[in-house]
């Protein structure tokens, strides 16, 4: 497989997506081993962030650094974009200075298409809006995969705020692609109208959801919507929608526990529930590096 | 040539500047061949940027991370700046810490001679108010004398805010000792009194400039400045100096034009003129990290 | 001697503190003669800063890159931090992704601890509230050997805001374990009740101490205290506890003069002082390098 960008999880077929994860497995045994190879001393990678990010940005920066691509970090306060210059303009400043990757993250959904669709760097999609992350879809698929031997008749639950979260577009594509059965779960006002079309069901009983789960991914609620009113309170929410030990007691024995983080104790779910020896929230986060390791190389192999 | 510090364009002779292009072309040629010499291995690099930048620190970045040399940021607002230290005195602990070279931006003129005037370290102008840009000046000569094979004799137009321009003023310096006939050209509030003493003729015309100009350089007009009333809006500057197709069909055939970025499309020059097959704007941008290389590299040759 | 964190000067004995410094002594002697041994290659070192630093920080990133590890930085402001995770979620975070060493600045007093407490990677307290510094005060205690062949039976004067000094209680410890008397000075508000239990003796009489002591160790007065009404104004208390030319007359002939920067200069002492020759203010700075590079070393021995 050659790849040119990395935009999105819809953009790579059942066959691509298993690919891509047996990939990261080598990739992933490699590294334990200490024997990952420096396979792109000559790389230049950018990495331009308009968000606040920790575990993204790093977790590029490292997989670059493992693989002997030299980074460079662009945040919008500290560039042209605080003067005004388009993203694109930036982005094509940054090709011409021969930078080989641009990782973007955005916060308008469409942009890292627009970089693809005119640079010849190649573009990586670290998060667009509400729209796609599709490397945290792919890590997670991994992630799954990992624990439980396959992807294919999972019944998966996603729980909290759909609306606003591009991890839940691109799970439910990927998994729903690979042959989960993905069902969301959240208040009325945040799940999208129209998630049946992605190929998700849904479900206010947060109960139900637990039940008859094997994955379950707690969506971060983000405290700043809050006063956009689509929630009462937050405190409410953790009522009706957080999950706590009593409530996790209705899960199935061996159910995955998931969250692409940060997380909010107390809130999506208490600190007992995150910590749970079914928890794989932190081996998310091991395996990132993995999972940004193979598409770094997959790129520069088409940059060649 | 042995240099010390790279502070202003004034500092060197005609013979100087040819020098430098040569070296420049020397290494451009060899980085884009892949054979560029690891230089620095062990040298470390400073960059002391007082003010928001992409392209200039990034390209200093890139090319120090292409010879091999260690690279470290220090903002303003990260640093011991902000709690009130004098910019001298920042930079002599960073030079304490065995820092070879010290790249500085800052907002008031003259901030990178009094650094150069007190440490061993050396030190790159990479801008100092209104005053110096050397090495874009720098690299916009390399990048003229790359098009059309010489900058003796040619005549040369820079447009927009002159007054509150470094580029303008180290260009004006640099192209009149390469023997270049420069005009400035912008409303009368925006060009210095005394610029002729430069070497430089002014003009109010802009349509005289274009059609007379074998190079032409567009300068980014700061929106900022307009509430300082230099200007009685964005929207007259752009009807009155702004270049778009029709004013450019009065231009040379083979016009060069130019732009030290970031552009503000639509007021200084229209989009169809930026993108013009006759701009030169992001190979502005890719020979910048060439100039830098070749400074690093002559500094570093002084600090051994 | 293996160590798998750094967190206070109070966790070494003497033996111990001798034993760090004689290998400050060896990696400052290797790297002067350009023979740094590229000890770490595989390493990786997170830098996790809540507060700005300029010293401390580059001071790690250069001791780092010097020893052929990699780093990243994490400022609180472009991290999850302040999406309002807690520090222990970030660092639990970075760990994940197998990062080996953390170096953490914070103001909370204790949180350096915590991390040690809860992860497995190595973590170095480069600062916490007002509680340590240890890396500053093995630095000071280096530079105080180097000066004057020893520590035992030294009398040390540490002037200014003691209260709000993590660098004076650091050395408190530490000079004392050591055989040094150490006598803090400053006014009444700034002088914590029960310092004495710490080792210390305490006088209001700042000419007393400056005729006393072979050290004398300024500390910043930091002017965003003034306002909690500590002290009537930063010009009295220039007058009164501020050390210029003339109040240094009554000093040792040969006192070595030292700061932990950045210097208030025309508050806590003049610019004549900061830059008496018996000022070791830049020594320190440089000496820094060298004492994070010992920290660095050991600590990847124990992740080894």
């Amino acid at each position: 497989m050659e790849l040119k960008h990395f935009i999105d999880t819809q953009d790579f077929s059942k066959k691509e997506l298993l690919d891509l994860i047996e990939l990261i497995r080598m990739i992933k045994s490699a590294d334990k081993q200490g024997a990952t190879p420096r396979l792109l001393p000559d790389a230049s990678l950018a990495m331009l962030f308009e968000e606040p990010s920790t575990r993204t940005r790093i977790s590029f920066e490292l997989a670059a650094k493992r693989l002997s691509a030299d980074t460079l970090n662009i945040s919008a306060s500290a560039s042209s974009l605080s003067k005004g210059e388009s993203v694109l303009d930036t982005a094509r400043n940054i090709e011409a200075m021969n930078v080989d990757m641009i990782v973007v993250r955005h916060k308008s959904a469409g942009v890292p298409k627009i970089l693809a669709d005119h640079l010849s760097s190649s573009i990586i999609n670290a998060g667009d809006g509400c729209r796609a992350h599709p490397t945290q879809a792919l890590l997670d698929m991994f992630t799954i995969r990992e624990k439980l031997g396959r992807i294919e008749g999972l019944k998966v639950g996603i729980i909290g705020d759909i609306l606003h979260s591009r991890v839940a577009r691109s799970n439910i594509v990927g998994l729903t692609k690979m042959g989960a059965q993905v069902t969301v779960c959240g208040p009325s006002t945040l799940i999208p109208i129209g998630i049946e079309q992605m190929g998700a069901r849904k479900t206010y009983c947060v109960d139900d959801v637990v039940a008859e789960s094997d994955v379950l991914i707690f969506l971060r609620l983000q405290r700043e919507r809050q006063e956009e009113q689509f929630l009462p309170s937050i405190r409410e929410y953790a009522q009706v929608f957080g999950v706590g030990p009593e409530r996790l007691k209705k899960a199935k024995k061996n159910v995955v526990i998931m969250h692409p983080g940060p997380t909010n104790r107390g809130v999506e779910l208490t600190a007992e529930v995150a910590d749970d020896p079914r928890s794989v929230i932190l081996d998310q986060v091991t395996n990132g590096v993995a999972v940004r390791m193979a598409v770094l190389y997959l790129l520069a192999g088409a940059q060649r």
